[in-house]
């Protein structure tokens, strides 16, 4: 080792903060509490009994386990062991979960007892206890050889095929980790809400950016509203991070109250509605949109915010708010681009793909060479999200590559659609698809939660939109009721589409735009790997 | 290269400040102002014309210049057009300007008309201006190979010998930036005034760190106290930083009053008093006590705040604040070793060498192997500072090596000395040397700069001293008048020694203590490349 060279990985951030901020609260769960000096303790711990048991460099360590102080934890102890998080979808199914354990080789697993057991698991709680305290309170000795090593491998939730292993190694960590502290103003006096999963991109680095700040977790095991703003309060909590589904719920919840200091909110996985953003504000809640995915780390584009446009009304800064933005310091690169990967004309207006290039791209897809080398097509991280970029550089996503309608030969956007939707005061939520239509090949349809109480009929819904948008962006049907959605609150339009396109299998669209990657026929259809 | 590779480069801050901050002021100097679009447009001018000039890659590009918005402007443009950053220190003689011109080769120089002209070089002012305006604003391709390549070569104001090349390269300077933005709390609406010369470690590395947050600099050529105090209200600057005796001088000025809102100030190269400390406080302003070299990009440790610190009594809140502190987030390690390089006790007590280790350590001297070689004994940095470490991990200096009095087998700290002096309410300032003593070897002798209008006797003072610390370690001499200082506003303790010394070259003390590095004997003695 040279002295001007050191491999970067965030086990650092831990390793410092247990001097740095040894007094300073680093974890809260419940009832138990832990300053960093004795957090770090536990970490050193947690990786010699690793290593005791067994661990050689690059063995993967599964945990299957709700958000909890051992799942924050194990980000630190276990690439500090030398090892490789598999931080698990807790929604899955158990085959998908025995696929998970099987493809990616775990020598460990630890669960979460209610989610349990495992076997060959270690359950949380006493077992983990035990086993954490057959490992020393002393330095761990690196095994990290290239900052490029592997810390961590994150399935995506397939729908169709397996679900894909992607890779992130621990320079890609760090330099998120670091930049999501800057980018999100964390600092050692900062307290974080887990309301997000720590399993879903690493909580967006936060996992990471969290203990590069000296900032304070507290981890709760799912969203509870009335817990949430309960501790919002008691906790003095300065930052949260949380699907626009969640914060829809938060605050429709009867505990909803505006909170007496100002509290950073991070979304993504859809944009931010204009009643959502006012309601936000009238909350005292910020709002930051980002975007990315799991092959991104998390978080890759931020909107950040304009001079002015904190001052426009709702409707104009919601429209700004609701781009997701330019690449965060660390990131690197965006575009978006046609399918001989130029790029498309920055007018707000064409449509193209989104692709991705720098530090917190990941390494490659788990044993998986074909599917990673599709990917990487031209040497970028393709995204499968189809944007317009605007003339100062902000791409906003129009739409999934997989979810946009072409209807008698032109692009609908089912955000735009949605959004329209969204606009009316009753309601709650909106989703709309693709449904087949032998004249005009696809057609939109909206599913539509009402808020509790109000009532709209079909047509109703139908008007309100073509007030709005162009007439052959309206729903041609709408259905009412509950939306089917992921663990972290992302609405599954896979399920609405296998229902609506059902016994249409077969039949092919065959439609194909410039501009726009090609695509084939109905569903099923495969869920990417999105920040939601 | 790979969809998850980049190079790490500061250069990537500026391209994305003139996108996302695009309409942000970057730089104000005097009646120029340019925003971030604006400013990326002229870095790549400046860029394209250096290359259209005939630079070829890592060619070196020297400016002799104050403070100014073209000297800001070169820490960025030059890189960008895969030049190295000689940066020189204006207040050095025409022979050592001389020497580092022919030294580093330099194939372009650009020089500020008050100190020039030089051979050869551009004037700053209409001569620049007609040569950047010969570059074109369009993107610069990088030429940068490896985030190793070297992105400046700073010069340390040598003594003795010859100034010696510190070579920085884009990794490092790309890191200290961004951990600095966090560390330091810049963000996009920030704003730095330039009260530290920007050749001093590339102004310890801010003029990379404030377009990574998209934050405005307000350039200065000098300090000048009664418009820094202007500026810092018209302004309303949030940021800067400065050696104490610069903050002394400005606490001191009769345009001195309290801020309306908080600044943050850090300060290196020595530490803060109590009674600056107390000064600051009142005036709004919120010090940050940090510490390096010129080979450690300058801030390498900061001195962090610890929970309950600030509710302390002055003298204890100050005794706090005097350590140099703990590594910042992205700097590395810190230790404090003997000869043999032990660490020694974390006892507060106990005295070794600081060395570093980590990204933000240079990669060695410009064209001097043996210098480097020796620098970096046993794969660590060796500063030169003597420190104490204490069980909490903070280093705490007390003195250069080569200051360090050693009276009678005893290690006298200078520092401790001059602070016992400086607590006297009628002094200004003070520095403490050894001066040779054929009984005890060397004892100490102080001058003292007094308060206008104040006056004390040679008695009073070392009465004062004996009061407060060890009798053995109170000056023996004490001299009144004005303290020699560099251009950064560190005393030049070298000054008074070679007076103290002269007729004396010879006389050697010949002790050396275990724990502390040997030393030869009397001066001239070499400066080092210390922050201030």
């Amino acid at each position: 080792m040279t002295a001007y060279r050191q491999e970067l990985t965030p086990v650092s951030f831990l390793e410092r903060a247990g001097t740095v901020y040894a007094e300073r609260v680093a974890v809260i769960d419940g009832d138990r509490c832990y300053r960093y000096g004795e957090w770090r303790a536990r970490s050193r711990r947690f990786a010699h009994a690793l290593r005791a048991a067994g661990l050689k460099k690059d063995d993967r360590v599964a945990l299957f386990a709700l958000n909890s102080e051992p799942l924050l934890l194990a980000h630190l102890a276990v690439p500090q062991a030398g090892g490789v998080l598999v931080a698990i979808n807790t929604r899955l199914n158990e085959s998908e979960v025995a696929y998970i354990l099987e493809h990616s080789g775990a020598r460990f697993v630890f669960f979460s007892p209610e989610l349990g057991p495992l076997p060959g698991g270690i359950a949380l709680g006493d077992d983990f206890e035990a086993f954490v305290q057959t490992g020393e309170d002393a330095p761990v000795e690196s095994w990290l050889e290239d900052e490029y090593d592997m810390i961590a491998i994150d399935y995506t939730s397939g729908t169709t095929g397996r679900p894909k292993g992607v890779v992130y190694h621990h320079r890609g960590a760090y330099l998120n980790g670091l930049a999501l502290a800057l980018e999100n103003r964390l600092r050692a006096d900062s307290v974080c809400l887990w309301t997000l999963p720590m399993f879903h991109c690493n909580g967006w680095c936060h996992t990471w950016a969290l203990p590069a700040a000296g900032a304070c977790s507290v981890s709760i095991p799912r969203v509870d509203p009335p817990q949430v703003w309960r501790l919002l309060e008691e906790q003095g909590v300065t930052h949260f991070n949380a699907a626009p589904t969640v914060l829809i719920m938060l605050a429709n919840d009867p505990a909803a109250h505006r909170l007496s200091r100002r509290v950073r909110v991070c979304t993504g996985g859809a944009p931010p509605s204009p009643t959502l953003i006012a309601q936000m504000e009238e909350l005292n809640i910020e709002i930051q949109h980002l975007y990315g995915l799991t092959e991104s780390y998390g978080p890759f584009t931020l909107n950040v915010m304009q001079p002015g446009v904190s001052e426009l009304p709702l409707e104009e800064r919601a429209r700004f708010m609701a781009r997701q933005g330019v690449a965060h310091v660390a990131a690197g690169r965006q575009r978006v681009v046609d399918e001989e990967m130029r790029d498309v004309t920055p007018d707000a207006e064409a449509l193209g793909e989104i692709v991705l290039q720098g530090n917190v791209v990941m390494k490659g897809y788990y044993r998986d060479p074909e599917a990673t080398a599709t990917a990487f097509r031209g040497g970028w991280f393709h995204t499968g999200d189809v944007a317009a970029m605007h003339p100062d550089g902000y791409i906003d996503i129009r739409d999934r590559k997989k979810d946009i309608i072409i209807s008698g030969g032109e692009n609908i956007s089912t955000i735009e659609v949605e959004q329209a939707v969204m606009s009316h005061p009753d309601v709650l939520e909106a989703a709309v698809i693709a449904i087949p239509d032998q004249k005009w090949g696809e057609v939109p349809k909206a599913f539509v939660t009402m808020k509790p109480g109000r009532s709209l009929s079909e047509r109703e819904v139908i008007e309100h939109v073509r007030e709005r948008i162009a007439h052959y962006k309206a729903p041609r049907e709408v259905e009412f009721g509950e939306l089917p959605k992921t663990s972290t609150g992302k609405i599954q339009k896979y399920v609405l589409r296998d229902k609506a396109w059902a016994g249409q299998g077969g039949w092919a669209v065959g439609r194909a735009e410039p501009g726009l990657p090609k695509r084939g026929g109905g569903p099923p259809r495969k869920q990417a790997g999105r920040v939601n």
